[in-house]
C-alpha cells in the first residue's frame, strides 16, 4: 500500500499496457545506477553492509519507522479502537492492530480458571475448561470480524465531513486467521433438546455482555474461538475464549465467553433491545439484523493522501459479505456513471475480506472514484441514497453503502457521500 | 493447539464416534455448573464481572501468561531464531514470531533511502526506490518460508537426542501473507535481453548475501516483497525490500535485496559454494538444489508434552511443499506399518503450509507416532533411511524425512528418528 509520503515523494508519470505496467522516466544510467550503489553513504548514516547488524531476539519488532497504530474513540470505559486499513497490506490484521470494541473494557482473565457453562435446552448441562475444549477437534479460518456499528459516524450527519480517513470510517473490520472448536461439536456433546431454536451467548465482562444467536447459525459455522492468527487470542479480543460468528455482526461474537444456554426464542437482552438495532424511516425497528452484507471499501487512494501526479495508479482495497463469497468488485472513476470491474486477489474465501486492485489513470482533472462489491447471492453493495430510502436516517447500523472519495485537480483525496454518489 | 499444561491437567477420558467426540466424565450436574459459575471468586482474584476492565489501547498486547517467543541459536553474528511451531495453531506465523536467519545481523536501513538496482543483461538498467516499488500492481500470497537447514541438527548426529522440541528440529519455517510486486513485472519494466537465464540477488547486509535464482522461477511467482502480514516488513525480515521465492530455500529469498543482475549463467557466490550445497554420499555434491520438497511435522503430541491418559487424542500438525499444494498427509500410530488419512483443513494453498489432524486413540502403550505427506507432483515424503540412502550422512540441508514421536507408557513424548522408523 503506498503510503501518503510515498504517493507525495513520486514525481515520475507512468505509462500502463494490458501486459504490464512501464515507468516513463524511472529509467536512469547503468553507469548512474551503479554511482548510486557505489557512492559514500552521507553523513549521519553508515552502508549497512559495512557495519555489523543487530543480533537476534526472541521476539521481532517493528521497525522505528513502522509503527501502525489503532484509532482510540475515548478513553471510556465503553470505547472502541479501530485498525489502520489503509496502512495495512492484504487480508491478514496483525493481531496488535486488530480492531477491539467493548462496553466495559477488558477484563483480566487466567486461562486455568475460565469455565464455559453449557445449559439450556441441553440433555447434559455441562462446564468446559480450556484444557476441555482445546481437545476437541480443531479448526481454523481465515474470516472477517466487523462491528455493525462501522461507518455509522458519518451516514446520517447533516453536515458530512470529508477529511475522513478509512480508519475512521470503517476501522471496526479486521480479519485474522480464527482457530477453535466449532460450537456443533460442543452442543452435540451435550446434546440439544428438540424444539430448541436459539443460544444466549454471555460474557464474563463487566458488562456481562449477552447476545441471542440462532441456532441454526451456531450448527452452522460458528467457532469457540481460542486462537488467533497462529496465538492465542489477546485479552482484547476475548482472551482466553470467546464466540465467533463468521458474517455475523461483531458484536453477536461474544468474548470472554462463560456461558451459552440453549433457548426456544431469543433472550431479548439490553445488547440486542436497547442497542444493536435499528431504527428504521417507518417509524419501526429492525432487531436481529445479525448478517453484514456486502460492502467495499478503496483504501488507496483516499484521505490524506495527494497523488502527485496524472497518471497510472493502482487503485486498493478491499471487499468483503457476511453472506459468502465477494464475487465481483467494480470501481467507478466517474461518481458512478461508468464501472470497471477490479481484479480480485484469490484465493476467494467465504466471508473473508477480499484484496481488489485496479489500475487507472487519472487525467489530473475533479476525480470522484467508487467500489461497489457483489457476493455469491447476487447481492449488490449499494448506494447511500438507496440505503437511506431503505432505512431511513436514525440508525447508525449496518452502513455498508458505497464510499466515494474525491480527488481534487491538487491531488489531494477526501471523504464523499451524498453529493458524490 | 494443547499446551502442555493442558495436556498434564486433563484427567477425562475420550471417546470418539464418526460424527462427534464424546467426552466421558466431562459431565457435571447443571447444579453443580451453575454453582461454579455462581461461586465467590477464592482469594486473589476477582470475579471478572465485577470489576471494569482495562481500557483500550493503540496497539495490543499477548495476555501476560502468553509469550511465545523465538528459539536463539546463538548471540552471534550470524545465527537464527526458530518459531515455536508447537505453541501455535493454524498457519499464519505472527510476524514478531516468524524464524530469522541471517548471516551478519541485522542491518538498519531507512525506507527512503533504500533502493534496488536491477541491471545485467536488461534493456534499461534502473535503479527503483521504495516509493517506485510500491506502486506497481500489487500481489498478496499466503506461502510459508523455510530455510534449507531446517531439520539439519539431528540427522547425520551419531547418538540421536530425544529431547527435541518441533521448534528446535523443524522452527525453521514460518508462514506468511507476503505482499509486494511480481519480479516479473520488474524485469518486463527493465526488459530481459535474450539469452539471460539466471539472476543475481544481493543482499545490503554486512554479509552480502548473494543467491543465484533461475530466470524462469522468478519470472513464474517470486515477489518483490514488502508486506508481511499486513504490515511492513519486519527489520529481521529484510525491510524495507526482500526477495521472497516461493517454495525456494530460504537462503534464496534474499533480504535487504539492493541489487539484481540478470545473467546467463549462476554466479556461483560464496553462500552457493561453501555453504547451501548438499554433500552426498557418493562424494558428489548437489548444487543449486532449490526446491523444498514436501515435508510434514506432527506438532501435537511432541517433546515436551505429556499424555495424561489413554484415550482419544487430535494428532495435529503441518505439513508444506515447495512444489505446489498438499494433497494428502498420513499419520501411522504404529512406527510406519499402517497409514491413515488425516484431515487437511482448506483452503489447501499452493507452497503453503496445510494444518492437518488425525484422532487417534492411544492405548497406553508404547507407540511411535510418525506423519508423511504428499503432495500434488506425487512425490511422497520419503523415510528417514530412503534420504540417507540417496543423500548421505554428510549434508545437514534438505532433511525432509518423517519425523517420528515416541509416546511411552508414561505418556511422556520423545523425538525419534533412526530406530522409530
Amino acid at each position: 500500500m503506498p503510503r501518503e509520503e510515498d504517493a507525495k515523494l513520486s514525481r515520475r508519470a507512468w505509462v500502463a499496457t494490458t501486459s504490464g505496467v512501464i515507468a516513463a522516466g524511472l529509467v536512469k544510467t547503468q553507469a548512474d545506477a551503479i554511482r548510486l550503489v557505489a557512492q559514500e553513504a552521507p553523513e549521519g548514516t553508515q552502508d549497512p553492509t559495512r557495519v555489523p547488524g543487530r543480533m537476534v531476539s526472541e521476539i521481532g519488532t517493528r521497525a522505528p519507522a513502522e509503527q501502525p497504530r489503532r484509532l482510540i474513540r475515548a478513553p471510556a470505559l465503553s470505547s472502541s479502537s479501530r485498525s489502520p486499513l489503509a496502512d495495512l497490506m492484504g487480508t491478514i490484521t496483525p493481531a496488535d492492530l486488530h480492531f477491539e470494541r467493548h462496553h466495559a473494557g477488558i477484563p483480566e482473565i487466567a486461562y486455568d480458571r475460565h469455565e464455559l457453562l453449557v445449559h439450556g435446552m441441553v440433555e447434559r448441562p455441562t462446564v468446559f475448561r480450556m484444557a476441555d475444549l482445546v481437545r476437541f477437534p480443531q479448526v481454523s479460518r481465515i474470516q472477517f470480524l466487523e462491528c455493525s456499528g462501522n461507518g455509522g459516524g458519518v451516514y446520517n450527519r447533516e453536515r458530512m465531513p470529508t477529511e475522513v480517513t478509512v480508519q475512521r470510517l470503517d476501522g471496526l473490520l479486521s480479519t485474522s486467521e480464527w482457530t477453535g472448536v466449532p460450537v456443533a461439536t460442543i452442543l452435540r456433546e451435550v446434546g440439544v433438546r428438540p424444539g430448541a431454536s436459539w443460544i444466549l451467548a454471555e460474557g464474563s465482562d463487566a458488562a456481562v455482555m449477552s447476545r441471542s444467536v440462532p441456532l441454526d447459525k451456531v450448527m452452522d459455522d460458528s467457532l469457540l474461538a481460542y486462537g488467533q492468527n497462529g496465538e492465542r487470542l489477546r485479552p482484547e479480543q476475548g482472551y482466553p475464549l470467546r464466540l465467533f460468528n463468521p458474517g455475523y455482526e461483531g458484536n453477536t461474537s461474544v468474548k470472554w465467553l462463560r456461558r451459552i444456554e440453549v433457548t426456544d426464542r431469543p433472550t431479548h437482552t439490553r445488547d440486542e433491545t436497547s442497542r444493536y438495532t435499528d431504527p428504521l424511516g417507518d417509524g419501526t425497528v429492525r432487531q436481529f439484523s445479525l448478517v453484514m452484507d456486502a460492502k467495499s471499501i478503496i483504501t488507496f487512494p483516499s484521505y490524506p493522501y495527494v497523488l502527485p501526479d496524472r497518471g497510472w495508479w493502482e487503485v486498493r482495497g478491499l471487499a468483503w459479505s457476511g453472506r459468502g463469497r465477494i464475487t465481483r468488485v467494480e470501481v467507478s472513476a466517474d461518481g458512478g456513471r461508468s464501472w470497471a470491474d477490479a481484479e480480485l486477489q484469490g484465493p476467494i474465501l467465504p466471508k473473508s475480506t477480499v484484496c481488489f486492485r485496479h489500475l487507472f489513470e487519472w487525467s489530473g482533472r475533479d476525480t470522484i472514484l467508487l467500489s461497489r462489491a457483489t457476493d455469491e447471492t447476487g447481492y449488490v453493495q449499494p448506494t447511500v441514497q438507496q440505503l437511506w430510502e431503505a432505512r431511513g436516517l436514525r440508525t447508525s447500523y449496518h452502513q455498508n453503502h458505497q464510499r466515494a472519495w474525491k480527488i481534487a485537480r491538487t491531488g489531494e483525496v477526501t471523504f464523499g457521500l451524498g453529493e458524490l454518489v
